[in-house]
């Protein structure tokens, strides 16, 4: 297992140092630690992976030397005093000149301080051509973010049973929630728990209060959790009491954008026109209350590319992991978002998040 | 109170502005989340700060626009589909033609955005002029970090009477301690909590595994808590039945080096000076398995300016709070760390984090 594991690595270090002759570098500097992880394997916090056309290294501060030598074997560990030191060093031991590095990453300050250590190499900023990186997930990836779905849609369900009733305060629920996911084998949370009721729920990314929940309230619970570092993303939302006409019908739109956005999902899809499905289906009447977009990508991050929006130019194809999660927030007043993760396949996508989601207007 | 709060952001938006001649600027764009909400209160995720030499604007997406303007006011919030071109919008109303942006922060990939979308403007990197936005801490972000190391010492405390002893493992003891730091009013972890037992205490940043503690162990919890938004830092080593005397003599040394270095605390002192300090006190027999740098600022983020190692150039001064972490780390066999966070004083330093250090060894 932990051989296949370590090809997966391999693998994905040779797909990226194939595509050099296209990019025009002979090595890349990879600074994002997601990118780092994705390619090597190391679950540190800080590092850069140098690839050159048949070789990688991990260079890692002193913190990571042991971690990183057991982690990512066989890629060779180089420990650092000086970040910027370490880079040139390997550079020069490598015998690279034409540098990729991650332009939607590496900051201005660090760009520079490159320039001048590498003097006689050209750094060459790889923007679009490193997007999707991490978008295509393989097997091992789909099982291990199908395990934090189901611990994170399982803390849900018992939330649902035991908590998600009047007196129970956002934070409280939000406690109790990511209590029942650690024991269920979680790591940690994915993102911060959104547990936001009555008008508290109009705030798209609202922070658990103190506030208790009571009849006639919406409850939206977004939560999500990490299992061997992959991110699961879902949002339910339910109803304390009886529900007003408005909020039913309300409800019942954003559930069919939801679907039928869902239902469109398949290789080859552009990401705008999911977006734009799920407005047309919450029409005019809804549509101006739906003030984010419809979706993103999920793994080691909990927002990575694709991108579901207006303005997005991704098109979805099979093996993308994204979120689907219309919703609606009446300032003031209440909200809903409902959201599933989908797997997308050549013909259709997967939902790879557990709870069911019509049963509030059943 | 909440007066006062706000007062409190618009002195250190005016604090920024007065520094624009310097930095030859009449306007700065701020990004990193941590700067837009010390100058703006800001608790979201995602966001713009502009600045002009009168005025602040802060620019969000449809997400946040409701719980922005409940945050931020009086500064005036802008909704944006676009970042860029929400930018350029305010750039172009604001009248800014010399805009400093956080050189260590905005990716090539953004400035390149920046670039072609403002034309007419010049943008100037603040690298240095920016490192120490949020070092000093006024006495409203002491208080608030007082707080937080209660609660994170506390549930130490709390841990060390219950948990930690043989048969529990690692992930169960993190598990419980976050969850009383939770009770206890932690709004979350300030970093993923690190206890690390035996041989894993020789990583200093280890994840919490299924290895149950034993007698002869050494168990490293290094644990922090966010409250309002700040972080406490505190490692504690402890030990497990009876120490070898080599064990022992490390533990004495790591304390005398952490003592050491905290008497030697106050406004003035070059952080560089600390870290040799450290250094000299484990002296040649323990030196070389101190493999990371001595310190570093806290505040908003767990790790931020200034910072205590061998080629710092920071001088520390009254109103910064630092961490003081020696450490002593044997690969495949034990590990030390003992940490503690203060508060920088004209004449010494105070210590806010509440754990004892020396029980281990009395």
């Amino acid at each position: 297992m932990q051989q296949a594991i370590n090809d997966a690595f391999l693998n994905r270090i040779s797909a990226v140092q194939k595509k050099f002759p296209s990019y025009q570098v002979n090595g890349i500097l990879f600074s994002n630690i997601s990118n780092i992880r994705y390619l090597s394997g190391f679950t540190g916090s800080d590092g850069v992976l140098v690839l050159s056309s048949d070789t990688a290294w991990l260079l890692v501060d002193g913190r990571y030397t042991t971690q990183a030598a057991a982690e990512v074997q066989p890629i060779s560990v180089v420990q650092y005093q000086n970040k910027i030191q370490g880079i040139e060093q390997t550079v020069k031991e490598l015998g690279l000149t034409k540098i990729g590095f991650e332009a939607s990453f590496v900051s201005m300050e660090m760009y520079n301080d490159l320039t001048r250590s590498l003097k006689k190499a050209k750094l060459v900023p790889l923007g679009d051509e490193l997007r999707l990186l991490r978008a295509y997930k393989d097997k091992h990836e789909i099982a291990v973010m199908k395990k934090a779905a189901a611990i994170a849609s399982a803390a849900v369900a018992t939330a649902l049973a035991c908590e998600i009733q009047p007196g129970w305060t956002e934070q409280e629920m939000a406690l109790q929630l990511e209590m029942t996911a650690r024991r269920a084998g979680a790591e940690q949370i994915a993102f911060e728990t959104i547990i936001a009721s009555g008008e508290n729920a109009a705030l798209p990314h609202a922070q658990p209060t103190n506030r208790k929940i009571r009849n006639g309230d919406f409850v939206v619970i977004d939560f999500g959790v990490k299992y061997q570092g992959y991110c699961s993303d879902e949002t339910c939302t339910f109803a304390i009491g009886e529900l007003t006409v408005d909020q039913k019908n309300a409800y019942r739109a954003v559930l069919q954008a939801h679907d039928e956005a869902i239902a469109s999902i398949k290789a080859g899809i552009a990401a705008a026109d999911v977006d734009a499905l799920v407005r047309r289906v919450l029409g005019k009447k809804y549509s101006r209350y739906f003030v984010h977009g419809t979706g993103h990508g999920v793994g080691l991050e909990v927002h990575e590319a694709p991108r579901l929006a207006p303005n997005s130019q991704d098109v979805l194809n099979a093996g993308m992991v994204v979120t689907v999660e219309p919703g609606l927030y009446y300032p003031g007043r209440w909200g809903i978002r409902i959201e599933d993760t989908v797997f997308v396949k050549e013909n259709s996508c997967e939902i790879i998040t557990k709870m069911k989601k019509d049963t509030i207007i059943e």
